[in-house]
């Protein structure tokens, strides 16, 4: 069977199955490998993206750089750590023009910078697709890591939270694709979201001292990260409150478009999703973290009710060939 | 300018010249990226293998996932580190075979198992070429890095030394692609060395033991591994030995062929080139590496004289789209 119809997911799961880490204190399916280098706990990740499936034209190579280093930068925000070095293995089709490649680079070197970690380098050479792959290296300063699959006891009435607005990415690719027009200030704010976005690490730091149980960062999309963080635990979720702001609800009710849709189907939103006990409602939100629901244990674990209709667990469509 | 106008090294130089690591006692340029943690050392490396240019047909699927890993790990062993965690970026054409994916992951994980570490997973997708990018995390059990440029006083007289018999993988490229016929022991030694090269991790262990002052990985190929450690540490060298072994020196002469070409400009050697202490001699042997010259202070650094005569710093081609 080709790849292609085996579908990427179960390739994953199939190679992980694989795999053991003998000593692993931490888990290894998860946002970010964890292991200790003396009493330091460190994460590792390694994430990819290929132009041929992953770049709509209007992202320029700048920001294929910039989200290249931010979807790792975002994965160690997940899990509570800080990113020290990345490295990158950048290949390319020969006739990229030069300016283009180093365009790349410092949408990486900018991004490493921003999220306070540097940029090493690594390799360059051709292929026949733009491939970016980062690896980084970060630190967990306090030397908790916030896993997927929790260690505590989740209990019925903990909250699942947020960080961000979503929407804002899906809608910025489809006003980037010629699909639809957008009013400023949704404009600016989807084109960021889409082309710029910013892994959340401040967040992230804060997960565990606010008592986080479970967490995972959301680039596939709002609907699939919660349905499998809830999977992974054995809770159902009640979403009482959209994770947007008032300025797309009104846009979406003025256009008449779906919030659903591009709110829990969109994808590319560097955010985290995360369960935290009832008491830290109000100590999470200087921290950038909304709830949205409150999550309960069940047997089918992994549904998503948002005000009482079931919300299924489907992503984007990958940007395929555009 | 199109990239395969500019080339690799030129790109790759461009590019790290951009890059700055502030608290770097660790030179940023050199085949793996040391920090410290603690009071321990660590390593970083990123290294890529991509189909359409680093695969004849005649590697395996499973021999591209052994030969991704073992650059890393051949990186490691040229700093005196131990490889701990590896991750893979698994960018491959849709219509890949499934079975041919999982020979890659079984190739990576098999090596990874070989050279003491282990494969954490990573990213699987679709590309329009097969790109493995494998990072990986090692340990400097001793402490000690033997860098590029060496930090203590190099001497006239001090040892070029190398480990392994180079020309056996060039050799079974040539086989493998039909271009030559090889009799045994050579045949089995060029096939192995060609598709299943081992890192030299127990010869990089006691690099720093044995008084090495400087030291590379060899994988571009001896005359310009060698040419490039002696640039950057102002010398020159006169080689007195070739690397290789008595079976295919013979062979070389029956056959009519260069031993040059094939030793100093072969590649895809996953040895180690240092410079040593005279006082190192007997004691380095043990360890895999066999002195082949003697090094000088030179202005015009770089040269390399075997028995008198220069040997130009030109690498192998790199297999293009065979």
């Amino acid at each position: 069977m080709k790849i292609s119809e085996v579908g990427e997911r179960k390739l994953v799961d199939d190679f992980l199955s694989t795999l053991e880490l003998p000593d692993g204190v931490f888990p290894l399916f998860d946002d970010t490998q964890a292991f200790r280098v003396g009493d330091q706990l460190l994460s590792f990740k390694v994430d990819t993206f290929v132009f041929s499936t992953d770049r709509p034209k209007a992202l320029s190579p700048y920001d294929c750089g910039w989200k290249a280093v931010t979807a790792v930068a975002s994965d160690m925000a997940a899990k509570g750590a800080s990113p020290y070095l990345f490295a990158c293995s950048l290949s390319l089709p020969g006739d990229t023009e030069e300016r283009d490649a180093k365009e790349i680079e410092a949408g990486m070197r900018d991004a490493s910078k921003k999220y306070g970690g540097y940029l090493i380098g690594g390799d360059t050479g051709e292929a026949n697709d733009g491939v970016i792959a980062v690896a980084g290296v970060g630190f967990h300063a306090n030397g908790s890591y916030t896993p997927r699959k929790a260690r505590r006891p989740i209990n019925d009435g903990d909250l699942l939270a947020v960080t961000g607005d979503f929407g804002y990415a899906p809608l910025g690719l489809s006003y980037a694709m010629g699909e639809l027009d957008l009013p400023e200030p949704i404009k600016s704010k989807a084109l960021s979201a889409f082309a710029r976005p910013n892994a959340r690490l401040r967040s992230g730091l804060a997960l565990s001292a606010l008592g986080a149980k479970a967490s995972m960062d959301s680039s596939d999309g709002l609907a699939l990260t919660v349905h499998e963080l809830l999977a992974l635990n054995g809770l159902r979720a009640e979403v009482e409150k959209l994770p947007t702001d008032e300025d797309l609800l009104n846009f979406f009710e003025v256009k008449g478009l779906d919030p659903l849709k591009y709110v829990f189907h969109g994808g590319e939103e560097y955010e985290l999703v995360a369960i935290f006990p009832p008491e830290s409602k109000t100590a999470m939100k200087p921290f950038g973290f909304t709830p949205i629901g409150v999550v309960y244990k069940d047997e089918n674990a992994g549904r998503i009710d948002y005000r009482g209709s079931p919300i299924p667990p489907i992503g984007y469509e990958h940007f395929r060939k555009r």
